[in-house]
């Protein structure tokens, strides 16, 4: 231990562990990967999450094609390998997220399941928890928010997962939304409740 | 505004704001990144600042070789092309971090102007501060922990940043921590008194 005068700074020499970033923010990291069809309700769903648990005074920050796809992959396009790559990117940068204490909404399709288990894999035992938010194919075209089944239909967006491509729903997520029946309150109140439970939301120093 | 009975959750809709975070975490979010040769102490003084920092309360976080090389960048290699896309996703990565709120330590070598360059721009007025960890190419090689110099010197590693290829300082670093001359703690004791007074730190609310 040294003390520099200059500043008040006492400096115990040391690494900081995670640990020690949890305590500070009362929480646990987490990264909550939600996967589910265009227009399923992902992003809505992390955004209003990410909205609750800062009001209550939680750290917590979503990863979506907004920040990702024009920033840290912006060099990426739409081939297999690029997709996965994309998620692969994704997958490491939350595992960074995870590590700082945040805890991480990823919102992206994300239709292979090979490229969310590689996911999976990276990270520690409780660290990644995989949300199917699942609506139906005809909720979503029905949906439509965006008109890209249309365009889908038309044959004008190629790869278009649901027409043109394949989704691989998750065999053994950890939570399932289902946005065919509940409200957007209904399905944040159902993962937040979950994170509670599991003890991420801690109890705030 | 809907009272979702089940969880006693109040779901205010709305986006979350970097305000937001910040708020939650007393502090503002920053990428400070040091760049400096191999062996000038860019990571000694990152690791002890972060562990200053925590020490205090605040959520700092530390983005070097060791996660990054072997996870996000783990498909990269050294050509001048690597290198480049090496600094642009740490880059694109900090970003992240820093709209998340948090402080941010960016520890490599990061020699070429432009590769900084480009990653100021991608960020706010004063969400990047440059961090010049000033060691003489003499001091440096005296050191050699890991034996990298005489390695190079030896040419059994190409391109090695001061002996073989160019470090290209900044020409208007925001801080300067003179390693040469000064210890770890007063380089530390330099940096965050810098966040310090920056207002970077805030008050813990």
């Amino acid at each position: 231990m040294a003390e520099n005068k200059s500043s008040n700074i006492t400096w115990h020499a040391g690494e900081t562990t995670r640990d020690d970033r949890e305590s500070v923010l009362g929480q646990r990291g987490v990264t909550v990967w939600l996967t589910g069809l265009s227009g399923s309700g992902k992003s809505t769903v992390a955004v209003a999450a990410e909205h609750v648990l800062v009001q209550r005074g939680r750290l917590a920050y979503v990863l979506d094609g907004d920040n990702i796809r024009h920033g840290l992959n912006s060099n990426l396009g739409f081939s297999p390998e690029d997709r996965s790559e994309n998620i692969r990117r994704i997958g490491e940068v939350a595992k960074l997220f995870t590590e700082s204490g945040v805890i991480v909404f990823s919102s992206f399709i994300s239709p292979y399941r090979s490229d969310r288990d590689n996911v999976r894999a990276l990270m520690g035992e409780g660290d990644f928890v995989e949300v199917l938010v699942d609506a139906s194919l005809e909720t979503c075209e029905g949906r439509d928010v965006k008109g890209l089944y249309q365009k889908a239909r038309a044959g004008e967006i190629p790869e278009f997962t649901g027409i043109s491509a394949p989704y691989e729903a998750p065999e053994n997520p950890e939570l399932v939304l289902d946005t065919n029946v509940q409200s957007v309150e209904e399905s944040v109140a159902q993962l937040v409740a979950y994170l509670e439970k599991g003890g991420y939301l801690g109890a705030k120093a």
